[in-house]
């Protein structure tokens, strides 16, 4: 049901490595890794998923508006995620060298995708 | 000492409202902002900065290295961070429509004249 959409993501965004779709509680939807042994996306997801929950309350707080998108670059990996709704966001962990601008694109014309079929 | 490079970075990037160097601790180095009745911007820095040692922690417990830039894209802003070191960041207010290319691309080749400085 949602497969699809996070195999499309990260097979056309160059150096992406996975895909996850999941809840601010940490429970995963569903998530799609282009090599499982590489990278488990779903312990980084739970992790994020705190840090998300915070980042929403602050945004919010300062009367930034709703939160959108948040971008960690690292050393070894960068994530992109996209929050859906006050419920479940989308991420993708790219390699350093990977495609930003591309998964930045992707992410936001398939939020559209994935928050119909939640409902 | 900070002010020239702070007011260059928001002079340079289309869009930039405010920019701010502070310490992991919430308390402002210095700060420039185009319009000082717009933003408070060291409040929103004090904010970021709980949220910002959250990610570190996040970020090295899952191997992927030393942070290096945090973006957050929400309704009516969108904030660049870049962590310059284990005690300091550099910020970037922008407007929703602002370059946020441009204030990467500037606070990458600024953090390396700021570390001197804050050294």
């Amino acid at each position: 049901m949602f497969k699809d959409v996070l195999r499309e993501l990260v097979e056309r965004t160059d150096g992406a490595i996975a895909s996850l779709l999941m809840g601010f509680d940490g429970i995963t939807v569903d998530s799609y890794s282009r090599d499982p042994n590489a990278l488990n996306v779903e312990t980084m997801g739970s992790e994020y998923s705190v840090v998300l929950g915070q980042i929403k309350q602050a945004a919010s707080m300062l009367d930034l508006g709703i939160t959108q998108e948040v971008a960690v670059q690292a050393e070894n990996m960068t994530t992109v995620i996209r929050l859906l709704n006050d419920e479940y966001f989308v991420a993708m962990a790219l390699a350093p060298s990977g495609s930003v601008g591309k998964a930045r694109y992707l992410l936001r014309v398939q939020a559209g995708k994935l928050l119909e079929r939640l409902s």
